[in-house]
């Protein structure tokens, strides 16, 4: 068996896997249209996200498979004092495959502990979304037809933007890789990602303004800047224009760079852009139910290799001192264990296996 | 391709042929529980409407299509400062045809023109409902075994009632009609539509009680009658029981006349009248999911016919000087532009595209 | 056509044919994946249970058949001032078989009344849960291979809970069964319960705590015991713990006792016997999916069969001077008639056929 909690849960063969199965499904939609018969995907959205969940349905009707399970937690009875676990180990003997979102960090990692089907993470609270970046990667794919030798701009909330988290972990892994990091200072690509890169030997710069290095850009990875993140609400009305994208600015870009964007778009990109050729924004949209649809296929296919969880690799179960500080981790509100894993050549420091939060003893 | 936005979309000649395929549906169900195979319906409900939204589903279930959607906005992220555009140019990744309800006049006008599916209107704010219209044919057709020659009886709200306007000019069109238009003064049919009979030359009569016109009556269309719709309670209370229909009434009409009600009903037909054989009103509802099902089959089959959207014909965008006033029309909360079609012979006189306001300059 | 609004309406037979059909989709669920194709399921959760819910579309879906519906009242329109039974009268146009639940007690019985497809209660208010009774007794047949000779303890709230009343009036129709009722005073068996065994002639006994009869039991029946229930919350504190099933007094069980939940679970069974083989409430949940779909199908084959409505047996409508006081009874509610059935040899004592409290003239 095998779940999808994280992108890098996946490796390079795997992703790889996928990504060729979701160009065959463009190519010859007919000859899956019965792959999944007889089988059932629940989608367990414990809070609302329209996209996303009706991107799981498509997907698995598109298969011929079926669909059931609840849109919104708060109108669902499941949560009623009833733990994660418990109806977990309850869909599981009404499904064959979960796709679920939640509100708390590491929902997922609890799921895959109880369950004996495959377990999808679409999105649990600021922590992970990897179908995005499924999403994501055969967008660039398909655009560009590579996924190396790459100049990847992400512009906006680099912060916060769990999606550019996931998609720098991922594009980190192909060959000839470069990152321009564009946001106001409030919003910086955490140190730690910036870390890894550097560890990796993976050059990026890190610049205020798109229209200086817009010539240089093959992906354009646009996020949007709220007003909510600044401290001082004069920095925001003096800096937001700069991260809207027109078509003004477009015209600085390479002909055939590619503008993402993981979606719902509030004013961040002018609506004149949409019919930009390089605007690939809804294009990734499909790209992300064709992912979906060849994720739910490898999960099934792969149910019968015997697999470790990547999450559970080396994790120590309720090391002694040490305890997950974020509150929005699924581990301060289930009664689970604290699941540990040593942070290496660091004595006395973990990461939370749930939310990857750093711990020191 | 097609979109049914409001029943006037339909010529004589396409509304015949929904009406045949449905009597043919009727006539061999077997036929048709493979014809939507592997095709998806979107239904995209902003505000609920169970018996709508139900009746879609069973007309694309019924058909062997698949159903995915939302069926309140207010639990579905796609509002979160969403456009209504961006959200139809995603859902037109997941689905082949969408069937929407909106709080707002000329929502389902502005997914038509950022789509390359077809687009059916399940009820936009107080403007159009073409598929109750749709039903209501149906009905008439099969309870009386023809369309033309009719007296048709409208009874209750004929001011605020979106199905009685529908129906008169959808029934207009055919051969010897005549009209009886059964209201208080305070909920008369509106001047704009009796004008249009006029001109037309179709003859109408206006009553205030039902008694006297119930035995010339071949349909009597019910509508309910609001206490909310009067400035004075005491006229309401002194009005109300003139527009319930019960069985005492119904011994004035004739043996084979056909009582419609587009549901739901609260009190303004009795309980006794179900078993009467001229209450037709629940057989309108299986009208409704039969003509849904011919409707959805001859949209994908117009959708290789070359078509202008019958709404943008005539239609002049952002004339200067010229703005919609009605606050519940999409044009007053989404980014689109006005457009405004030219009143014939009066100048500088237009109505909205998506509301159908009229708007002087 | 036959309904299934209280698991008495099944006679032993019937239910040993249900039984039967389950146990044979269990051993070949291949046989059964088209079993109701072309049949639609409507589910109307007028409150929200999401397992139960899921259950039945679960099971539809295995059969083939198709699933529409909605899973909370308050965001749909078919209660705005709507009858329950002009919505039932509508959704008959829809689908093929109902699953129902409602917060007002005989709900089902007011659909019935109304419909031609059959209905299936899914919990109506306190009054009846039948189908998680068919999922009780499928689990207590597959774990001890027998339905007779059987001592069957019921522990904690056996006073308010519906599943547990169900199930003693289920089992006491088995050869050579006892019972063992185990609860505070505050929550012991109803007297018309226990009274019914007496007249029976089935033997039970009423204790307070669970470990004096641990080794006898060859089932065990767990429900929580809610603080609410408790004028004192003292005498809650003071028992609390007595009715919680741990890993400590399983040890003084039967090595083939199973334990029952009807779920969700929140702290009466420590989740440390979940790992116990004789812990049965999971198995119990897949279970109740194989029941509703055998349920399903022995209802479309009964449909042709004549049967009056067991619930309707007897009944007198509108019996003078009765009145049925049970604020949580439909017939309060709804506008439907009184209908009492005659208590047999006490004058004017009768009991309301839709919520089965006693009235006296």
């Amino acid at each position: 068996m095998h779940h999808l909690i994280d992108i890098t849960d996946l490796s390079m063969q795997e992703l790889q896997e996928i990504i060729d199965l979701a160009l065959d499904i463009i190519a010859d939609r007919p000859a899956y249209t019965e792959r999944c018969k007889n089988k059932t995907l629940a989608t367990l959205f414990y809070e609302p996200s329209t996209r996303t969940r009706l991107s799981f349905e498509a997907a698995m009707l598109e298969l011929g498979g079926n669909v059931l399970g609840f849109s919104d937690a708060s109108t669902s009875s499941v949560t009623k004092g009833e733990s994660l676990a418990d109806t977990i180990m309850t869909i599981n003997k009404f499904a064959d495959i979960i796709a679920m979102r939640h509100p708390k960090d590491g929902a997922p990692l609890v799921a895959s502990r109880v369950t004996d089907i495959p377990i999808i993470n679409g999105g649990d609270g600021s922590h992970c979304h990897p179908t995005q970046t499924l999403a994501d990667l055969l967008t660039i794919k398909r655009e560009m037809r590579r996924l190396d030798n790459l100049v990847i701009g992400m512009c906006g909330d680099l912060k916060f933007g769990r999606t550019v988290h996931s998609l720098t972990k991922a594009m980190m892994r192909y060959d000839n890789i470069r990152f321009v990091m564009i946001s106001p200072d409030e919003l910086r690509m955490p140190e730690h990602v910036l870390e890894e890169l550097r560890e990796a030997g993976i050059p990026y710069t890190e610049v205020r303004d798109m229209e200086s290095v817009m010539p240089e850009l093959d992906i354009l990875y646009m996020t949007r800047v709220q007003r909510e993140r600044f401290d001082d609400p004069a920095v925001y009305e003096a800096l937001k224009d700069t991260y809207i994208l027109d078509a003004e600015k477009m015209k600085l870009a390479k002909k055939n760079m590619a503008v993402l964007h993981p979606l719902p778009r509030v004013n961040e990109i002018a609506v004149e852009v949409d019919k930009d050729p390089r605007a690939a924004y809804f294009r990734e949209v499909e790209n992300g139910k064709f992912m979906r649809m060849a994720l739910i296929c490898k999960l099934f296919e792969w149910e019968n290799k015997r697999m470790e969880n990547p999450q559970l690799v080396g994790v120590e179960e309720n090391p002694a001192g040490v305890k997950c500080p974020n509150k929005r981790c699924i581990c301060n509100s289930e009664n689970v264990p604290q699941l540990m894993r040593p942070v290496e050549g660091e004595e006395g420091a973990y990461r939370c296996a749930y939310c990857e939060t750093l711990v020191r003893k």
